[in-house]
C-alpha cells in the first residue's frame, strides 16, 4: 500500500509485478478504481500484501504478493477485478504484467 | 527505465524487485548514484531492462530484469554496486530485495 513495505514470509510465494503508463483520462475515475482493486485484492483468500508507487512520468509499478498460483488465478478471475480489466484499454498506454515465483528475499 | 516499459523476452526470465523507502538524507547524491546504478545495470551481462518508479511519498520500486540467477549474481558482486549497497543504510529507511523467476507475462 502506499506509503510502505509489503511484510511478506519466507520465500518461496509468489508476486504478480503489474507495470504500466498512464493515458490522461478519467484521473478521479482511475485513482478510485485503484484504490478499490488494492482494498479487495487485500480480502482475497492468500493474498500476503502488495507495494505500489505511480510517478510524476505516468510510469506505475505494483507488485502484489500472493501464497500460491491458485490464489493469483482466483483473484484474476474475480468478477470486479474482471470489470476493472476491461478498462485498460482506457486506463492505460501500456502495461505489462508479470506472473512470478519468489525464489530469495531479504529485507533492510 | 523512467517514463518507459521494459521490453522483455518471452517467459522464463529473471526479475529483482527492489521495493524501498528513502530517508531524506543526501537527495542530490541519491539521485545521482541511483542513476549510474540503472545505467551500469543495463552494461552487464545478461541484463533484459528495468522499470523504475518513486513516488512522492518516498516510496519506491525498481524491477530489473536478467536472463538468468548468475547473471544477477555477478551484478549483485560487482565492485561499484557493493560500494552503492554500502550505503543502503543511509539512503533508506527500509528496503527489501526480491529475487523472481518470471513464470507467465502479458503486456497490452
Amino acid at each position: 500500500m502506499p506509503g510502505s513495505l509489503a511484510a511478506t514470509p519466507e520465500p518461496p510465494y509468489w508476486a504478480v509485478v503489474f507495470t504500466s503508463v498512464r493515458t490522461p483520462d478519467d484521473p478521479e475515475g482511475y485513482a478510485e478504481a485503484a484504490r478499490r482493486m488494492l482494498d479487495l485484492a487485500a480480502a482475497q483468500p492468500g493474498y500476503l500484501g502488495a507495494e505500489s508507487v505511480r510517478g510524476e512520468d505516468g510510469v506505475g509499478i505494483t507488485v502484489s504478493y500472493w501464497d500460491s498460483p491458485e490464489a493469483i488465478a482466483a483473484w484474476r478471475a474475480h468478477p470486479e477485478h474482471r470489470a476493472a480489466q476491461s478498462e485498460a484499454g482506457r486506463w492505460y498506454a501500456r502495461y505489462a504484467i508479470r506472473v512470478c515465483r519468489v525464489e530469495r528475499a531479504k529485507a533492510g
